[in-house]
């Protein structure tokens, strides 16, 4: 470009070209706050993260080698949208185990369950929208669902998991279009619902003709108790169910689902068509090869035994620390606990405090989508990235 | 569920609950087309994939090896939503070769290129953007803008590329927000924009302040004649150029990059964060050892060379048998020709035929976002896809 060009070049304001969503798109203070936990020093109890000594890479090592082997073309070329047959088969059978019912025609593959969120986003969220979530809920789902111009309602939850009994009350001020559930080990409560609530969240849905996205990552990964049936398998025609590998394979498969009725998943394709074309057929057909290699189940009972341990390790250290007027829960499995502090405690407040000494956690407010007061004292504290050890020296301090 | 609760159920009307902007979400009737040409026995000239033959599948492998040997614990792990940071390093250095002035805080990297054109969706489009394309222009920027609320208007090509001769009335008329452009072996057109027509555009973005989205997935491509200078290079403040490693190495990688003004780049990232938290790193990894191995420069040579070739095979053999009243474009590179036929014959129509007689392409109306009567007598074919042997048979029917 010649100098003359450089000097006609006006520079563009960029805050004026942007859609008229845009203002909704925002880094939440929570994850500024957050990037000072990835400073060397810091013992993060803050991120979700599964722990790598978990990743099982010497099968996945084998499985990419084998498709990589014997069926090149079809891993590396253009994939269709829906995602790969073969893997949708595995998965409605292990599902329809666990209780869902899902046919081939109900599924889609999608690149993590953050896109899930996302098409649920695109699909039935705009300006006019009213979305009810569990107070404290999962931030990946806010952020997504903000930008698609959603305002929300809270529903709270108790150690018995969401507060059903409060629906109706709710539905006559807010009218929602949805319930966004995380029913198994909440995040970031760590509270299962128990099975009458969900029974009685499946009848408030079909009464009132509202849906619910039940979102899963966790349900594998129980420590104690019986499994409790899925929201989907009460409310089947009114629910979305998402899950995915992230927890119990790895989150860098990008390979998670989303179960529905077959006339939401047909939009769900052309929604998933125009943000990013498909999932990649490597990728997938990677995870079916380990899903059918016979070592999940092997796999997913030492991931448990491995989580149990720092579950048990975190409670009790925080059992033999915490001061009396500290409370926790504590979750039949997952990934996190929720503490909840004196209300002369400002989580957000005493960050920095904690930084300084060399630990991070999530504060409760960046869990809440309405009022900053809500999650004032509470924080999230996640247990299976570090190794026991390390926490206790954590708590130790 | 119990019976009872069963018969209680009310099945969702789920179209009136979709959000105001999914009427925009078409499948469109040509992609309903193209599925007839999945068929077996059908040759297929319809779509856009690269040959299987050239994807490096000893390479990938040895790299998927590679990173799962020694990086196991990054390239499974949750990634950031930026992209990996010695990719991007890898991109910038090999980009400022090819002319596109790029930083690490330049770049994102996303799950395809479609999520690129997504992203600039997701930032610049609602209801009140109109864009303007080149008429014909990719289909699938055309289906994510569309579900976003674009309106449009379109500039025509010649062999020179976009008429950027026409941008200032064209302006005055529709006041477009950006400029879409497809400048090497454009797809359909397969035409290449001309160095002093780049210049124009980069000239009219300036003293406008609009901007221009630079999609350059075949640019490597090249099988005669020399490069280019890319638009970017010539409006770097008013680009966001678009790169990918589907065509070069192979669409299953899901790895392709956006090079933006950096205060953009940090929307992208929201937007991306919204969208699906990350791109694979193990996806990353791969690509960047591969990229780092010192492979790419002889197997884009090799690729040249094959699709050269059958670029070549696909001419003669339309050179021996097209009526004369048929023209077509001979591109420098990429994939594809865009055929001409005469008014009397309607692509769409005889597309049936063709199919009854084995062999597909896509109608031209398939690259129009406006009136329906701009693509009737044109048609695009894709020569990297099927060998020479199989078009010649193809064309000889």
């Amino acid at each position: 470009m010649s100098e003359e060009n450089q000097k006609k070049s006006t520079l563009i304001d960029w805050d004026s070209r942007y859609a008229g969503r845009v203002p909704y798109l925002k880094s939440s203070a929570i994850r500024d706050l957050l990037t000072l936990t990835n400073q060397p020093g810091i013992i993060s109890l803050a991120g979700g993260l599964p722990a790598p000594e978990a990743f099982p890479v010497t099968e996945i090592k084998a499985a990419f080698n084998e498709v990589l082997e014997k069926e090149s073309t079809k891993a590396l070329q253009y994939g269709t949208t829906e995602g790969y047959i073969p893997l949708k088969e595995y998965l409605c059978e292990s599902m329809r185990k666990y209780g869902v019912p899902a046919e081939v025609g109900n599924v889609i593959i999608t690149n993590g369950a953050q896109q899930g969120l996302d098409m649920v986003g695109r699909l039935f969220v705009d300006e006019k929208t009213v979305v009810c979530t569990e107070g404290p809920t999962y931030l990946g789902a806010l952020q997504t669902w903000t930008f698609h111009g959603a305002k929300y309602c809270t529903v709270p939850i108790d150690k018995e998991g969401m507060r059903t009994d409060l629906l109706p009350e709710l539905f006559r001020q807010h009218h929602f279009k949805f319930i966004y559930a995380l029913p198994n080990f909440q995040n970031p409560g760590g509270v299962t619902m128990s099975l009458e609530r969900r029974q009685e969240l499946a009848n408030f849905a079909q009464k009132y003709g509202v849906f619910i996205i039940e979102d899963d990552p966790y349900g594998n990964l129980r420590y104690e108790g019986k499994d409790v049936a899925p929201i989907v398998s009460l409310a089947k025609d009114n629910t979305f169910y998402l899950g995915t590998v992230s927890k119990t394979l790895a989150p860098g498969l990008r390979c998670a689902w989303v179960v529905a009725p077959e006339a939401v998943i047909s939009k769900n394709v052309l929604a998933k068509q125009s943000s990013d074309l498909f999932t990649s057929m490597l990728l997938q057909m990677a995870v079916h090869k380990i899903y059918t290699s016979g070592m999940l189940k092997d796999h997913v009972a030492n991931v448990r035994v491995l989580y149990k341990e720092r579950r048990d390790a975190m409670l009790t250290a925080m059992d033999k620390h915490m001061p009396k007027d500290v409370i926790w829960t504590r979750p039949e499995g997952g990934l996190f606990l929720w503490v909840t502090v004196p209300s002369i405690v400002n989580t957000t407040e005493i960050f920095e405090k904690a930084i300084e000494n060399g630990v991070a956690y999530v504060p409760g407010v960046a869990f809440y989508p309405n009022k900053v007061e809500d999650g004032l004292h509470t924080m999230r504290l996640n247990f299976s990235y570090n190794n026991p050890e390390k926490t206790k020296k954590v708590l130790n301090v």
